[in-house]
């Protein structure tokens, strides 16, 4: 298919103008700016204010959205000891952005934001909240209470939690165990041994993780059935996309074979991708495919696998509105998973 | 397009049978299977030798073969102190595999293979090649070198580059600087120190990194050319696609538009994936893909890149076959941005 599919952590309007992470004359200028925007964020929890009512989803409630501050709101905090680390995130253009141009930068007239990290600056989250503002709250930090947020904010926290995220996993140097310190604005940590070889070249240690992981519908042979399954940690009744970690060495189809035989027993062969999602819990890219199984029989992985099953359309279509009969259904609308089974659902031919 | 492409890397002919790395016992009776294979390496360099003529490619002259030992060979390395690092990489199945069912195994059956890490055990790199087999030799560990493998035999070696690059790596734990051990058979690291917090729950910390990089052609708005650029290291004349790593919380088809845009300044709406390639130099995953300009003035980013130039399909097809009138080409086929470079050059119509 030719249309872009833009999935839920995906819709980003900043341009991450990386060209200004190397220089600190520039981000101290931005800081500064009277427009300039700033993101909370305290062990990974947002700072959030509560928006309109949220229906769509299962996340039923009031939605939130990111609470934006100034560099007054907080340059009281910036100037604190320790200095919390700041991210530089991009740049926001005054244009409304249009898709697929979502990197039109207008320079010094675009909007900086930033993002500080306040963990470890205070003990009660409700009260730390209201000093910011008094409807304001730290939202958890787990994927559900992410998905209350509007597209283009979530976005941008998934940016700004995945790479908060890498510098509290990543205090230290892989290659000679010494503490490391962030440089260039958030974006690579350096270690603070003069002797250490990842000074010298360049070296995957010094930067950001993302991990690359493929989550696949599989679709049986005569097109009418996919598969799906249940891991341990799954509400009941919930049933999703087959996914795994991709190896080194590995191509995403070849990933997309294993993973599905090692966890159902069943065979794959063809695999098309049909779109990808930033997932920043922690770090991970999910690289949506559908794949066409060469066998039927499911033998189930007991150890990463509660279930799993053969589901035919009809079912899927009831699943993805939450009416199967016998209460099963799939992730909300947020999820890769949910976008993959329904593309495949709403396909009116086979694969 | 439905055809399934395989790049260069990608030919794998192991089940990798990620159960098994968690079974000592099953891995100690395995390695002393009389069919066992076992690959060298030592600081990357595969054990090799020679094959027939190569001509395809860039890499005239002899071709290479990985050199496949026994564990008889290799028993008294096995042996000696500190014990070799040893990688379990997948069994062969008997049968000859079908494309699209690489993971047939045959249990029992199947042939195990093994890489040893001999780093650090020998000086003279022809002296010890010899004393495996009076005509092996060690390639060199750079991407150009690994390119005269056979196919199936440059995925075996990817597979375990990239392994042993990560372990070379990453010795000590990024969360609290102690260091690490090798566990299931390669595939996990753990920290030493018992109150880490890396031993509580799953963390990639833990698991061996994998880049995802976008390398993408991007053909002009009327659909009759390509945009391709020169990195300074290149050899004289070569011009391939940009290329990027993705960043945290991103999409692929943003990190097409933002590199794109960063290195050569043109704007680029749709993406589609084409095929990706694990690249092994040290662990990279590359993903391939088409992407439309949505502009066309080039600002090359001078820091990253030598030049960059629009090309008609004439001219690209010139470049594939080193016929074009002033010296230019294109990367080998064995590199991804041959084949994305070709599929595009040999579509019939427009993108
Ligand atoms: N980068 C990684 N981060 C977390 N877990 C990983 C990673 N790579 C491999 N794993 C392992 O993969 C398991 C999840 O299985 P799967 O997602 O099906 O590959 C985890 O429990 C870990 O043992
Ligand atoms: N995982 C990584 N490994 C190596 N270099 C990286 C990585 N992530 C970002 N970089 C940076 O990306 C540069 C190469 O640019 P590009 O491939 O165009 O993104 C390198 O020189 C590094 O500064
Ligand atoms: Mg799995
Ligand atoms: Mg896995
Ligand atoms: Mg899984
Ligand atoms: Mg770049
Ligand atoms: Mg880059
Ligand atoms: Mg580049
Ligand atoms: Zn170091
Ligand atoms: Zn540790």
């Amino acid at each position: 298919s030719s249309e872009q599919v833009i999935n839920y952590f995906g819709h980003h309007i900043l341009d991450r103008a990386a060209d200004k992470r190397k220089n600190p004359q520039w981000i101290s200028q931005a800081m500064k700016k009277s427009d300039s925007k700033y993101i909370i964020i305290s062990e990974l929890r947002p700072l959030t204010l509560t928006s309109g009512h949220l229906s769509s989803g299962f996340m039923k409630g009031k939605g939130k959205k990111l609470c934006i501050l100034s560099y007054e709101d907080i340059s009281n905090f910036l100037d604190s000891k320790p200095t919390p680390p700041l991210l530089f995130l991009g740049i926001e253009p005054i244009l409304e952005p249009a898709q697929g141009k979502p990197l039109d930068r207008l320079g010094a007239e675009g909007i900086p934001w930033f993002a500080v990290d306040l963990t470890g600056k205070f003990e009660d989250y409700d009260q730390a909240a209201k000093a910011f503002h008094p409807e304001a709250e730290f939202l958890s930090a787990d994927f559900r209470s992410a998905m209350v947020l509007p597209e283009t904010d979530a976005a941008i926290y998934a940016q700004a939690r995945s790479l908060l995220d890498w510098h509290a996993r990543y205090k230290f140097c892989s290659t000679c165990g010494s503490p490391t310190r962030m440089e260039e604005s958030g974006y690579k940590r350096i270690c603070e041994n003069q002797d250490c070889s990842s000074l010298k070249g360049v070296h995957n240690t010094s930067y950001p993780r993302v991990d690359p992981v493929v989550i696949m519908l599989v679709i049986s042979q005569d097109g009418r059935r996919c598969l799906l399954g249940r891991q341990k940690r799954f509400p009941s009744g919930m049933f999703s996309c087959l996914a795994g970690f991709m190896e080194p060495g590995e191509t995403m189809e070849d990933a997309v074979r294993r993973e599905t035989f090692e966890e159902s027993g069943v065979r794959v062969g063809e695999v098309h991708y049909h779109s990808c999602q930033p997932w920043p819990f922690p770090s991970t890219l999910m690289i949506g495919c559908h794949a066409k199984a060469t066998s039927e029989n499911i033998k189930v992985d007991k150890e990463e696998i509660d279930d799993a099953r053969w589901f035919t359309r009809e079912e899927i279509l009831l699943m993805l509105t939450g009416q199967h009969k016998d209460g099963f259904f799939v992730p909300p609308p947020q999820a890769l998973a949910h976008q993959v089974i329904k593309a495949w659902a709403k396909m009116p031919s086979n694969l």
